[in-house]
């Protein structure tokens, strides 16, 4: 059977995640290359998982005439450059979100997919691959729920990662753009609309560190769709209690919750603290089968010759709705897209 | 021991629920006179509560000289009118809320108050008075959640209640004088701070009636208030589950949910439907002995020569920023307080 | 209005709970006498109540007359003795469980009430006014969950109060008696049938204490009833969660668990431990207003000449059951009935 | 990198689980072989997961030379006889539970083990490869809940799959040889200890077919560790909220409950049955990944050289007391080990 030849660039959590996936978990694939400046990580990992090829730069892995496909792990401001040159490279690329860092890098993404119809191109909006939401977005699609009438979307990371945060912020472009845009990704998927306007508000209410960026620790937005869907946005960085992503739907005949409890696994205890539910550390833990599900996907749409359910499309339409939050958070205005 | 003797104009659901209490849970009362239009209704309540003194207008019952103190439970339209004319009268006075329909009307409501300074006047933020709401609060008051981020509040009528939200809809004033009030209470208590901004939205999503008196069957706002909490409400009168009253604060350092499951009692229920619990019906399943604690605290203020914690102001400020919800509601507009 | 006129012997916890209720939440009732052998705790008590009769025996008590009633809260061993004095007196009877300490005592209690048939006797079998206890036991007795395959009980006291158990362990007569037996009796509720086998163990599994007494800190045992339904008992005194009384009736087609985490209140906390519910602390939060519930019972059937549904006989069945628990326990050996 | 390859046979419903996991999410390992009587299924499952060699006798596929193991899904009462061919053969065995019908066999299932202590044998007692159920095991074993008190462990099989269970009553050896017995293993793996006595009952509550077997369609058993931990355990096959396998370890300091919802994802629904999760349906949901670990848990194991925990030994010793529970159900007697 068909084997698509892999070349995954980046190792840090995320990306050892993917390139441990793709070695050990993904059907009809083969981690055939792998590629870090970081060398003695490089070698280590490829040791490990039994990858022969190995590159500190990304021209050089693209350049690997075998490789079938590429997996961007790389930094953020790096993406919409790889993204291109590997597609001119005749390479079927997974890239890790953002599409780009500004919305003129999007487009050029965009061009770069149109440019090459015959490649397959797929974003890392992991969430819709979690059986949770997909099974969610199934019983909203099929109408048990009725008509949407609220989205509501929690995506907080646990306070004893701050300093991880704080030391990102400089880079992360904001909350909004960091953390909300998976939420945004997933208010299209379940409403099929579009923002009208956002109202955003926060501030730093723990960590001042964050101000220096014109970010806060903790931030919210209000916005209408254009079906008059409400959508009510937090994105936080001091949960105490883990890894909270939270989804609510409200419909006229029905509610679903998504992670109302991001609970570990089902093991609950009782001991001196009362009844409780240990919660998830952080986004691998949590999205452990969906980063499998949605590279099994790419895989498979590859081979295929299918394209992904989402499109480069949605993460450049996502990054300008997150530059939009920002800009309404900043500016403390009521903003219309 | 001092009886406090207590009359009660209004015998609807909520009247009957005090008139009840009045009679039979609150300690060192006497329900000493009612009051309604409706004779049948009023002779039948009080043959049933053992009550000698009927009247069918207010003006008899306030006349009426062994009265200490009186309860409405009348329309809307009346408290303020009926606040004055109590306190002038030398009662003392449990309204329901509002406290009037109009900003001046609070105003008024306000000097008659501080006319009577020896009076005991107190307002039906019954929520204060739940075992839960209470619980919560001191946690909070004592700096176990850290500094409170957002204050998140729904209130839901349940579907099958519609018809009678439909036919009161033209005296209600909409759904942030009506059922917001009680979450915009609650987030003053909560947050000891006021509203600085507030965005309002939402729409007629399964009842399309509301919409002629500029109303929505589900609405929502996001303010910001002066120390900073977000504040986002919802309210809906369309829950298919039940009455759901359901509030959330996230702080620096905890996060505490109230009735996250509305629940109707301990009962959980394993069954072709899945694992589930019923929910409470309406607000008197669901404050039942809140009912019953705020009317002792008004008793027992009065014995203690004590002030209640809620103020007139409290109630005139509510319904100050419900007005503003509801403007920025109508006018799509983000207004400033 | 009739008052029903009540002395109370007893003042320790669940003594000053009852006195507490009759004097300000019992509807159509007066406390008018109180005695307790602790002269100091019942002039206090006396005076907080407003209660002029104050009695350090019970003979002295009982011969109050214009007392139409009286509560039994003395200790065990007095039950019996007092339930026969005070019927003899012609006041109407509310006891705590046990009805007596031995089989004959029960056979003793029962003779005098079927020889005062005139006079309302009720055994303190709060569980059953309980709001989720009844709810459940509606839907089982409407046959909602089918014919009942198993029942399961915990009663569980926490580890906190277990020098508490310990130092009453040579009175108590073991977990079965003392803390059992509601269960049993809960079991006789729902399922409608007897017991006809049952197999007990148990140990000392952290408090080797018990064992002088014959008596485990944790028992429990399987009984076959005569209509086929399973019923498992569970008796611990070293819950770390708070007090766990919880109830699971399995059926044929559908499934009840009462009370299965036993929450304090609505308030779910999340923090750095996790999501959870805090716990009730002992019986008098947990059974608040079944206490409530069951006095204004044990009134209104004196006002309407009606008779509680729990009787005398249920006591004595329930108090004969324990002990074949407690006999199983002790011989290990499989005791039929 | 090393490929074991593996050979499977019986393609019924979990046979074709493992076979779909061993060809696509298994590390480090080929499906080489698959043996099924039934020719269509046969090639049909062979054509999709790409397997060359097929067969529809074991004798035909273990005499395939480079054939590394063998997994036996086959009927139970062909399980010893395979074993011992298949290792005879030289091949590693992996077997579904049980290991034999009968405790003859499992000794013949021992000595054979033994006779080839080279090779790996391990059978699918795969709940201890659940995460939960690890999670909950490494808590224990830490001494984080204390000394353990009770282990009551539920097996239940939803009612709407009655009619497999009616027309395989005849084989299946009841419901302690079918159900029970992987709580048989749970209780021995997180006790430590062995039991001493069972007493065991139940009947057919809804359904009389079992009866002819000596069989019930809802039993239970209490059995005394010899570590004196209680064990309950309660198998039934009318469960209407679906499949629900779940366990509870009180200890003396915590108390862990594993599955107590068997709920199928994260999702919780509100609508008018109220706050609800839906249930897993059957084990290939429940049990869904830890099928692929325990069956890589077994690959590992011939790579490295290393034996499973799970032994030939714990095997016989379940099925042992597994007969032990059937024969005091059968008697009504109480039973020493």
């Amino acid at each position: 059977m068909v084997k698509i030849r892999i070349g995954s660039i980046g190792l840090g959590r995320l990306g050892l995640t993917h390139a441990e996936n793709i070695a050990n978990k993904i059907r009809h694939t083969e981690l055939a290359a792998l590629c870090d400046m970081d060398e003695k990580r490089l070698h280590e990992t490829a040791d490990r998982l039994g990858v022969v090829n190995r590159y500190t730069t990304f021209e050089e892995m693209i350049a690997q005439k075998d490789l079938d496909a590429v997996v961007l792990v790389s930094p953020s401001g790096l993406h919409t450059k790889q993204i291109v040159a590997a597609l001119d490279a005749g390479k079927h690329v997974f890239s890790e979100k953002p599409l780009g860092v500004t919305v003129a890098e999007c487009k050029e993404a965009e061009k770069a997919v149109e440019d090459h119809p015959e490649k397959v191109f797929m974003l890392g909006f992991m969430r819709r691959f979690d059986e949770s939401y997909q099974y969610a977005h199934k019983k909203v699609a099929a109408g048990e729920i009725g008509k949407p009438v609220l989205f509501r979307a929690y995506s907080q990371d646990p306070e004893k990662f701050i300093e991880g945060g704080i030391a990102f912020a400089a880079h992360s472009g904001g909350e909004f753009l960091d953390m909300a845009v998976h939420d945004i990704d997933l208010a299209r998927w379940f409403t099929g609309s579009e923002p009208e306007t956002v109202y955003a508000i926060g501030g730093c209410y723990a960590h001042p560190e964050f101000g220096k960026y014109h970010d806060g620790d903790n931030v919210s937005c209000l916005m209408k769709f254009r079906n008059d869907t409400m959508v009510y946005l937090f994105a936080g960085r001091t949960a105490p209690h883990g890894y909270n992503v939270e989804t609510e739907i409200i419909g006229t005949k029905g509610i679903l919750r998504i992670a109302n409890v991001p609970q570990k696994n089902l093991v609950e205890i009782l001991d001196n603290h009362g009844v409780r539910k240990e919660c998830s550390e952080n986004f691998l833990e949590r999205f452990d089968s969906a980063y499998v599900r949605e590279m099994q996907e790419f895989v498979d749409c590859i081979i295929a010759g299918r394209k992904p359910e989402v499109t480069v499309y949605d993460g450049a339409r996502v990054l300008e709705i997150a530059y939009k939050c920002k800009e309404a958070f900043e500016s403390g205005e009521l903003l219309k897209f």
